[in-house]
C-alpha cells in the first residue's frame, strides 16, 4: 500500500557523496514510496551512483533533476551551494522546498537566497557524518539518533518547516530549529574547532624533526590516532566550512588558545591542582554525552581489541 | 603440561587499575602457569580485585606481594612510582626484574632507581589503554597488536631485556626498545599533546557564555565527542604525566601553537589553499595508521550507527 502521507513524494538530491547518498539510502528504507532523483557534478560519481542504485534515477543535468521535485536537497560543499543552486534556478518548481545539509548556515542561506530569490528555502544541517567521502561511504542508519538542525528565516511557513522536520525524523534524526547565527556558533564549538585542532595536530606531528612520521604512526594508539580520524575528513568540505564560518570559528579559537595558555603555564610551573581540577571536570562531559545517546557507551568507541 | 619456558614464573603487580588488571587477565590466558600476586594501595580496589579474581592472590601489604617475585610491575600513576617502590624495597628479591607501565620514562627511571638503587630496573610502556579506569575496566586483549616500548639504561643485561620483551609479546604486544629521552619526545607527540588538547577543548566548550553545556552535549556528534573520550581518562594519571614530561610536552606544544596560528591567519585572510593543502596531507596519515593495524579500519572507529 502506498504511503500517501509522505512529507515529500518526489525529492531531488544534488550532490551524491557521504551525506547525499546516505539520505537516499535511508529514504529507500523509511520512505520507499518517495521518488528520488539524483545528480552530481562529477560524472564518475554519477556513474558510480547508478551502479549502486540508491536513487530511482541519476540524471546527467542538474536542472532535469529538480523537475517535478517537492524537495530539493543540496548536499554539496558549502562553497559550492551558490553555483549548484544557480544551475537549477530556471527549472525549480514554484512550490518546491529547497534545503541543504551544510555546516555553516548563515553563509548557505545567503548563497541559496542569492541564486533562488523567490524559492522557499529552509536551510538544515544533520549533525552526523564519518571520515569517509563519496557515494560508497553512505549508509542508511547514518542519521539515526543524531540531531538535524533547521534554521528557517523568520518568514518561513510553519507547515513547510514541519514537513522538513518530519522528513528528517523519518530518516531517523531528531529535528530541532534554531537561529542561523546561533547554529554557526554552536557548531563552531562542537564541530569546526575540533576539526581545526585535529587537522593542526596531525600536521604538527607529521612535520617534526626529532620524531619520524613512522614513529608517529606506530605509537598512535596513545591518543593521536583519535585525531587522525576527523583529520581524514573531506578537504574541500572543510576548507569551505572554515572560510564560511570565519567569525564564529576565530572567536571560539581565541577562547581555546587562552585556555591552552593557562594549561601551558600550569605545566611549566608544576601546578598539579589546576590540571587535576580540569581533568576531573571534563570527565563528566563524556558521561553526559554517552547518557544522552550521542556516543557509543563501549570503551574506546567500540574499537576492536 | 606446565609451561617451563615462561619468561617469569611469579610476578607481582602493584596497582590494579586498567593496565594492571589487563596484564593479569592477559596472563591468565597466555601464561596460565605463571603465578600472579596483586596489590593496590586502595583497600576498595583490593577487595574488588579479589572478587573479580584475575590474580592468584591479592595481598594486604605491598612488601608481601613481591616475595619470591621474578618480575615486579608497577602499574601506578607516574607520580606514585617512587613511593610504591619504596614500600617494597626491603622485600624485593635480589634477582627480580623491576619494571613499570608509565608514560614518562625518564622520570620513572629516576624515581625507581632512587627507591631501589641496586635493583635490575627495565622501564617499559605499553602504548595501549581506554578512557576507563579501575580493576573492572581491564580486559585480556588490551595489548593485542599494540607496541610496548622498553627503555633499558645502557648497562642493562640483554638477557633480562629479552625476557621482558618476551613477556610483553606473550601478552599480545609488539616489543621495541628505545632511549628513554626519545620515548618521552615521541609520546609527547603521539599521546601527551593529544590528551592536553582534548582536555583543553572540552574545558573551553563547557565554559562558554553563548553556548550552553547542554547544546555542546546535544550536538557533539559533529566532532567534539571524539575529544571527550580521551578527556575522560584518569585525572591523577594524566596530571602526573604532564608534570613528569614537562620539557618534551612544552616543546611539542610550542610547535602546535605555531601551526595553529598559521591556520588562524589562513582563516582570517580567506587563504583556502593553505587549508586545503594541509587537509589533504593529513588524510594520508590516517590511511597509514589503519594500514599498519594501529586503528580500526571501519568508519567512525566502528561506532554503532
Amino acid at each position: 500500500m502506498a504511503d500517501t502521507d509522505l512529507p515529500f513524494a518526489r525529492i531531488a538530491i544534488i550532490g551524491l557523496g557521504l551525506i547525499g547518498s546516505s539520505i537516499a539510502r535511508a529514504m529507500r528504507e523509511s520512505m520507499p514510496d518517495a521518488t528520488i532523483t539524483g545528480y552530481d557534478i562529477d560524472p564518475a560519481v554519477r556513474a558510480r551512483a547508478r551502479e549502486i542504485g540508491f536513487a530511482h534515477e541519476i540524471v546527467e543535468d542538474a536542472a532535469r533533476a529538480v523537475e517535478g521535485a517537492q524537495l530539493v536537497l543540496f548536499c554539496v560543499p558549502v562553497g559550492a551551494m551558490n553555483e549548484a543552486a544557480r544551475a537549477i534556478a530556471t527549472a525549480l518548481p514554484k512550490d518546491a522546498v529547497v534545503s541543504d545539509v551544510g555546516s555553516a548556515k548563515m553563509a548557505v542561506a545567503k548563497a541559496l537566497r542569492e541564486a533562488l530569490p523567490d524559492a522557499t528555502i529552509i536551510p538544515a544541517h544533520p549533525v552526523a557524518g564519518t571520515e569517509n567521502s563519496g557515494p560508497d561511504a553512505g549508509f542508511a542508519s547514518l542519521f539515526k539518533g543524531r540531531w538535524c538542525i533547521l534554521t528557517p528565516h523568520e518568514g518561513a511557513s510553519k507547515q513547510q518547516v514541519a514537513r522538513l522536520s518530519d522528513f528528517w525524523e523519518r530518516l531517523g534524526a531528531r529535528a530541532e530549529t534554531m537561529d542561523a547565527r546561533h547554529h554557526d556558533l554552536v557548531l563552531a564549538v562542537t564541530s569546526h574547532l575540533p576539526h581545526l585542532i585535529a587537522y593542526t595536530i596531525v600536521g604538527t606531528a607529521s612535520d617534526l624533526e626529532g620524531v619520524t612520521e613512522g614513529e608517529v604512526i606506530k605509537y598512535s594508539a596513545g591518543g593521536f590516532r583519535d585525531f587522525t580520524r576527523i583529520a581524514a575528513s573531506d578537504p574541500v568540505m572543510w576548507r569551505d566550512i572554515f572560510l564560511n564560518n570565519r567569525e564564529a570559528v576565530l572567536d571560539i579559537l581565541q577562547r581555546f588558545t587562552e585556555d591552552l595558555s593557562l594549561l601551558q603555564r600550569a605545566i611549566r610551573w608544576g601546578d598539579g591542582d589546576t590540571l587535576f581540577d580540569l581533568f576531573t571536570r571534563t570527565r563528566a562531559v563524556r558521561r553526559s554525552i554517552v547518557e544522552q545517546g550521542q556516543d557509543d557507551a563501549r570503551p574506546d568507541f567500540g574499537r576492536t581489541h
